[in-house]
């Protein structure tokens, strides 16, 4: 059994994505991602995914070079390689990554979202040379399902007019009715129990109608509120006040960590974050100011499976709470997510995935929420497999692309409604 | 391939010990430790190995039930398992275990003290099944050999006359020239290149004079004094100050996160630990006032492999520095060491190891220090192979032992040349 990474494939996509609003602008008709295959010399190929921008691409590439001929096992050897790729510093334009949606943008963790690809599909080609699962890698599972929030956004009906664009069936949802009606077909759907909207779209006091709509509708289950970072201290200790007795957590209220430890102190709602802790360099100014009390690891920029398991350790071990946060992705990443999910002892909160607004996949069978709940695949590596049709053709639209949408840019999008739209600053209330 | 657990063999030791002295008194001429062996229903042996006090027997038999049936790859599962072991309350006597050497005693740690080597033992099994090293099981190896610091201890030529004990080759070290001449015997034959002496002794004159030495002997070579907390904030704080130049860090000079925390913060030597932080609870604390810049993890009372490099992942995020204690103990756990330590990045200390005052082992090879280093072994599983007729000798002189043996206790060792010696309170000095 040769355990050799013969070569790697990259595959560039864009994928279909609803028009979901947020405080920086909409969602792009299509959104990249990166399609990462490492195959062995036994010619098993393992898969991961990861954000697709080009500056991800411009990493992954030489990354991919270097780590042929390293062994599938030799998971610490691919981060020594990634630390040696490097980073064009005009990509690392400034503190905050796609409008802060990611968080800090630093090097290190270009490296690290490029590098938890090559991580996953080696833990995947591993898992099928030896006829594990992933998780049976990462220490074994500690339950058989992992469960899952419902993703809430405000949205219209249809992309702009006259903007090429995959029709979806979900309908507009900009008042508190809407945001009801959505998550009445996400529970029908999938099963789903907690719910989280993302906010930062319209006024606070609107957000507040529409969380009391769903603590109306859905009464005693959690609620998350995350307007990323768009609110003043003022503003989001008035939300925790108006919500604090249906919220599980407010996530990201306020941008950075002095402005979330001041939340924190005045308020017993306790804070989650993707945006002010999304390092392992943040870590203890946030932790030793009691800024946060969960952290939504995402796999992609913490650097991958074993790396959330070590996340998770560090809260652990300072009495913070854990779970994920998800940014569009496909199944690869789901399934990514499940495995490691799995394994993480303590896992109270639901964690979130973007998948249901996904209609177009990779795989040659969708991963399917039942109850909620994603159940744990005991089948070798992720148990998922590539649709090279469907991968064909999603590349083929990344490569018709005339660059307008390989890198994600959410208020670009907003200005095909509305020209005069700018980025908003923050705190925007 | 079956990787369940079919049976597990566990098998106290009693090992020879030289007359080793430390702050609570002598090491009795024999130690016990627990050697646990995990079999696979194909009949695949993996092999661990623990402290041997009657305290963990208790607990490692039914474990070892428990676990029957499980996978090796359940090591998260393992723990679970473990966590379900009643504690018996009357084993944990106080605040601390065998005078504090081993820092706080909790019934968790006790759990993970066992569990650490069902865990290494599982892993063992597992590389072997799989015909991988137990660092491919742990991300990889990133280095090729680990280094190792002589451990240098005051000690009796012999033990006290009438005592039952192997005799050693050593001779005594009790004053600076005894342990100059100790640390050239290690020096030349197994090369390390920085020294620990085992302190809090002597009054602290006398260990300043033996550091003083050692470094007139060894200029420029990392130099470590571990008193086990026998001293107070002030003491400390002088003998920081008299070493301080020549000091690669000062081990638990005082006992207490407060009153380490006060000594780093009046000092710039930098201060170790395997006694103020030996679990994840402890850390919050200690992290978060600056108390202690290295710390040195024991893979038995930490919990086995993954919860070392999850130690080592919070130490990186608060840019603590990480090594690795020993207590005594045989060739499994060196050889444990040396893999974990392998794949641990950022490992800028030579680790403990008391395994050349081992004259004993249970292995038909026993491992080799060249140059300070143990290479790291790409064998399949931890690269070591258990001698049985070896392990047969030391178990019947665990069975032959009318009990004063079977749990450590270096007071009463001492008591044996010193009826009136009573164990010391700290601060001693």
């Amino acid at each position: 059994m040769s355990l050799t990474i013969a070569r790697v494939r990259l595959t560039p996509v864009l994928v279909a994505d609803p028009p979901l609003l947020n405080t920086q602008g909409v969602h792009q008709p299509y959104t990249p991602r990166l399609i990462v295959e490492v195959v062995t010399a036994d010619g098993i190929t393992g898969v991961g995914e990861t954000y697709g921008d080009t500056k991800y691409l411009e990493l992954a590439r030489p990354l991919a070079q270097k780590v042929t001929g390293r062994q599938v096992t030799d998971l610490n050897g691919l981060f020594l390689d990634a630390d040696e790729v490097a980073v064009d510093a005009s990509r690392v334009v400034g503190q905050t990554d796609v409008g802060g949606l990611r968080g800090v943008q630093t090097a290190d963790k270009l490296r690290l979202s490029v590098v938890s690809a090559f991580e996953v599909a080696c833990l995947d080609a591993l898992g099928k040379a030896l006829g594990l699962p992933v998780h049976a890698l990462l220490g074994g599972k500690v339950r058989d399902a992992v469960e899952y929030s419902a993703y809430l956004f405000y949205k219209w009906a249809d992309h702009p007019a006259g903007v090429p664009s995959e029709r979806d069936d979900w309908g507009a949802a900009l008042d508190p009715a809407g945001v009801v009606e959505q998550a009445r077909i996400f529970a029908e759907r999938y099963g789903f129990t907690s719910f989280k909207l993302k906010g930062g779209v319209f006024p606070p006091e609107e957000e507040i109608a529409a969380v009391r709509a769903l603590a109306g509708a859905f009464p005693g289950h959690p609620l998350r509120l995350d307007p990323n970072g768009a609110w003043s201290v003022e503003t989001s200790l008035r939300v925790a006040e108006e919500l604090g007795d249906v919220l599980e957590y407010l996530e990201d209220p306020a941008s950075g960590t002095p402005a979330m430890a001041e939340i924190a102190a005045r308020t017993g709602v306790p804070l989650a974050t993707n945006m002010c802790v999304t390092t392992f360099a943040e870590i203890p100014e946030a932790f030793t100011r009691g800024a946060v009390q969960v952290v939504l690891s995402d796999h992609h920029y913490w650097g991958g499976l074993r790396n959330t398991q070590q996340l998770a350790a560090v809260c652990r071990a300072f009495g913070v709470g854990v779970s994920m946060h998800s940014n569009t992705h496909l199944g690869i990443s789901l399934a990514a997510m499940t495995q490691v999910a799995a394994t993480v002892p303590g896992l109270h909160h639901a964690c979130d995935s973007h998948y249901p607004w996904q209609s177009e996949d990779v795989l040659t069978e969708r991963l399917v929420f039942e109850g909620g709940r994603v159940a744990v695949s005991d089948a070798p590596g992720l148990g998922v497999e590539l649709d090279r049709d469907r991968l064909a053709f999603l590349h083929r639209r990344w490569l018709d692309d005339d660059g307008a949408l390989r890198d994600r840019d959410d208020a670009a999008a907003m200005r095909a409604a509305d020209p005069a739209w700018v980025t908003p600053s923050v705190p925007r209330w």
